[in-house]
């Protein structure tokens, strides 16, 4: 999705340590077209899917996951890390570790929105090491409904959440794929890295709908 | 707002205690078309307080505060609870009490999206107490930038929010009023409480654009 590359090419910070910091339009603040353009982009790529509902998790994947849904015209449910009082005694609950926050987190889902007959596309912002979306996807497998595509805003490639996900058999989505942070670089996936040579692409495409390569 | 009265009555739940449950449109599931003409209704209240800026609080603002502006045209900006890895030393935070996590929570918002030429409305899911709202035009007076109006989608007129921000002499708007929740009702401003009397409009008109007295 150019759009966004370009958007993280002007705004977008390399802090090191594989911290990309895109708060001026996905974080923090957020770009509200750009927002719109994103989940129309995601909802195409998976519009053969048949998902009745989005699934995310609070907090920055709301606003991806909110504009997929709308895009698909189905309800989007966002998992809380912590219990509100308006929440059922029996949750769905899964733990995930936060690398952000240096602990694990719990993600719950009250079964009233996640149900067997559902068929989920689990939207985040972002692709890293995987470990939040896997939890999205036991969440998923503890309800009872049906995962039919996992999509992401941005994906950093070298820290290894596709693999971890690629078992599960459904289609992965990212609209923009960063292969290399290293010494304050920010590669995306089939450009140069500023070394004299093109990175590999990272990752299995899944053969399903088609990945965005970089060019 | 007529669709969201009769969504509320259809799906919303009286917990007691003046807990309004609505999970399955709002707080937990989202209905993205529902939240567009959330938005764009607040956007149409707002439409001459030439707001450069949405400033709303994590969590369940974030979707109408997105909605919101997407509408207007400009950018949101969510405060943080918890203060992320990309956020700079320097913040501006303030505090506010929260009834249902029992404890004081901490907004946080960077210095980088607030800036002194902004004009800030600020948007969100419920008017009760007033506590998180107050909070966040703290941070807008830290900010040095302008508040112009605060909007919300759900008030609670009984619990008094209304009354403490309007002192600051800007627009408020609520696109549902809620009078009374005592026994298990739930009463809409200028309805029949089913005690035989219509209940009055609580808080004050402040004569600018217009409020839902809920006919």
């Amino acid at each position: 999705m150019e759009e966004l590359k370009e958007k993280i090419r002007r705004e977008g910070r390399n802090l090191g340590g594989g911290i990309l910091k895109v708060d001026s339009f996905i974080n923090h603040q957020v770009d509200p077209e750009l927002m719109v353009a994103i989940g129309r982009e995601l909802a195409r790529r998976f519009a053969d899917v048949g998902a009745t509902k989005v699934l995310t998790a609070e907090i920055s994947g709301i606003a991806p996951a909110l504009t997929t849904a709308l895009a698909l015209g189905v309800p989007v449910v966002y998992a809380r890390k912590t219990k509100p009082i308006t929440m059922p005694e029996k949750v769905y609950r899964q733990k995930a570790p936060s690398r952000t926050k240096g602990r694990e987190v719990e993600l719950m889902v009250s079964p009233e929105f996640l149900r067997r007959g559902d068929r989920i596309l689990i939207i985040d912002d972002f692709l890293a090491t995987g470990q939040t979306i896997s939890a999205l996807v036991r969440l998923v497998a503890e309800s009872g409904a049906t995962l039919v595509g996992i999509g992401a805003v941005i994906e950093k490639a070298f820290e290894g959440g596709r693999a971890l996900l690629d078992g599960l058999g459904v289609p992965i989505e990212s609209l923009v794929i960063i292969t290399d942070m290293s010494d304050g670089r920010i590669v995306f996936a089939g450009e140069n890295n500023g070394l004299g040579k093109t990175t590999d692409f990272i990752g299995e495409n899944n053969g399903f709908l088609g990945i965005d390569h970089g060019h």
